[in-house]
């Protein structure tokens, strides 16, 4: 039988028109895209022509849009040269933010004198916009507000438009994670007011070590990665032309189904929720009952010796779930985003995260599973 | 008639068979390499196996190889950290290196208290071993050596092995850019003793945007780029997995046909230069006449009408070639290398470089092209 593949957050397989995108363009597109010469000016043509789609596609200007290694290299470009190029003194986020975010800030903290202040978050993981703004109004010196647009454990999606409006109001830059929703919803940065936006393209069937960092025009940062003039001076390094246009294609693609996936997904996530309650095992949601990801389903078990093991022996009946995000699952610690909300330790979390290929049936034959394991 | 690519150190198309790796790893290895379902297993043993030709091809333990999105994170990584976490005062470098590691040094010279001392280069790109001695006795603080293995423009090749001695010798860390080296030479970290080697796997054959650090067991620094805890917590990021099972693949062929590759590169620049020589049409060559990469040739062409429009008219013959390097020449500045070692403005420089894929044949039909134009 064919293995589940649920977790699509973590990293979501190239769809094979994507793969041809990439393979077509390691073939054909050989060139440096610096070099002056036919084979130069071929693969700078057509990383621009990519540049243009995705500025289209986040209604932004090309020289808004700036190719990076992927997410973690995007948040840190926006995070760190904000604080090293914009006398950004004092950071605003959340405990439940991405590694990418919270590492690259304990990094800033320990180089640089600033303050980072964390706002609380509920047992659901939602924090007060009154916080926010009360810290803002408090602030004398430049401020960065880094909160994510959906998290990747929980699946919250966070009002960025609101805060993004806050941060306008106060004078404060607004930096947002955007690598779970980045081809998952509609993002029009003429209407969110943010400065950075990063996204990663493996999560929207992309290839992996390739995506995307947004930053306004006019915000005067400089590069993270020196070198030569790549990016318009503000990325250096030869630009993987094939893993480029293989993202911009997948965008593209994401893009022009988006109602349909989140149709699907969204009928997905609620039916998957429907058949957990039926169990009546005892079995949690985690996360935002209201504001959620359509794609992500975070599920708390009971405590006991089924649910210690769960992940692996989903792994083994052919379903590939993660517990917390695989960026901490390789090393297995309790979550950060869990411990943050108050999630009682005993219990255990398991993340299901869908796309376009995942079906009902499938859904089925994981509560089937599960009723083997939690139904009294 | 085909075009004829003598751009090979600016970037060397990728082999069929290399390409075909990656396209498969894009395929079967679609699991995040940190999710510990079978999916993100399957893919993290393919990652450890890459790690591990790797590092036996450079005589390093699997610890010491770290994957980058290419040479200028690597020389980013190692010149940044070193001055950050090593405690590293002051750095020796020449003028004549990549911006990926000038321009790395400036922004430390910028954020941090260092000193730089760049080591005189003659006429033909070299610098005296007498000269970093004396640095390095008069030294106080620690001290990095960045100096690369091979230069990209004149093709001038650094005795590392000696300079690692030194640097031993006195207690400095020691870093080189083996970007244009990496695939080309061997290169036995239990002979060189740097602490640092940057490497770029689109120079051999592999694809854009992936790249090789080598750190050498018990430096203790912490990452560039925050984030999750790949590899062993040295970078984090998602790990690109085909791009660096293609890297590891492209390497290994290069490794095997070594013998074969340098002789046949050697050949045909010396068959180059011959046929150059012969013209007398005051065409010269830059860079250390003895100790030179065998892809790698400069030449330096008299002033005059023709020579402004070189490279211009080549492509239109069908010949890609550069002037300087790749990474400069998007932006049409004057070379930084040639500044330094005294290249009359004037004159014309054009690099050509090779690959395994270029015959005599296609150099006859340069120098033809080049006898209609200079001939007397």
């Amino acid at each position: 039988m064919n293995r589940i593949y649920l977790d699509h957050a973590a990293s979501s397989p190239m769809m094979p028109e994507v793969i041809r995108v990439v393979t077509e363009a390691m073939e054909l597109y050989s060139g440096n895209p610096s070099s002056i010469h036919t084979e130069g000016r071929t693969a700078r043509a057509k990383i621009e022509d990519a540049r243009k789609k995705i500025a289209r596609i986040f209604n932004a200007s090309i020289g808004e849009i700036f190719f990076t290694s992927g997410g973690t290299e995007a948040n840190n470009t926006a995070i760190k040269c904000a604080v090293r190029d914009l006398g950004v003194k004092q950071i605003i986020s959340t405990a439940i933010e991405h590694h990418a975010v919270l590492h690259s800030i304990e990094a800033m903290r320990r180089e640089y004198d600033i303050r980072t202040d964390l706002l609380a978050v509920d047992a659901w993981g939602r924090f007060e916009l009154g916080d926010l703004e009360t810290l803002l109004q408090q602030a004398s010196a430049p401020i960065l507000v880094s909160l994510m647009h959906g998290n990747n454990e929980i699946g919250n999606i966070n009002p960025i438009r609101q805060i993004g409006e806050l941060c306008e109001q106060y004078g404060a830059y607004f930096h947002t994670d955007a690598v779970q929703t980045a081809g998952h919803h509609g993002l029009n940065l003429q209407e969110i007011k943010a400065h950075f936006i990063a996204a990663s393209a493996h999560k929207f069937n992309g290839p992996k070590g390739a995506g995307i960092l947004f930053i306004r025009q006019g915000v005067p940062v400089r590069p993270l990665l020196d070198g030569g003039g790549q990016e318009r001076n503000m990325r250096a390094g030869t630009e993987a032309t094939h893993q480029i246009l293989g993202m911009a294609y997948a965008l593209e693609l994401a893009m022009n189904t988006l109602a349909r996936r989140q149709a699907h997904h969204a009928d997905i996530k609620q039916y998957f929720k429907e058949e957990i309650l039926k169990m009546d095992a005892g079995i949690h949601i985690n996360g935002d009952p209201e504001k959620s990801l359509d794609h992500v389903l975070s599920l708390s078990f009971p405590p006991g010796p089924k649910s210690d093991l769960l992940l692996l022996q989903l792994d083994i009946a052919g379903v590939s779930a993660s517990g917390g995000s695989a960026c901490t699952s390789g090393a297995e610690q309790e979550s950060h985003v869990l411990n943050a909300i108050g999630h009682p330790p005993e219990r255990k979390t398991i993340r299901f995260s869908f796309s376009h290929s995942n079906t009902r049936d499938e859904i089925d034959r994981v509560i089937s599973l599960l009723r083997t394991w939690y139904s009294p």
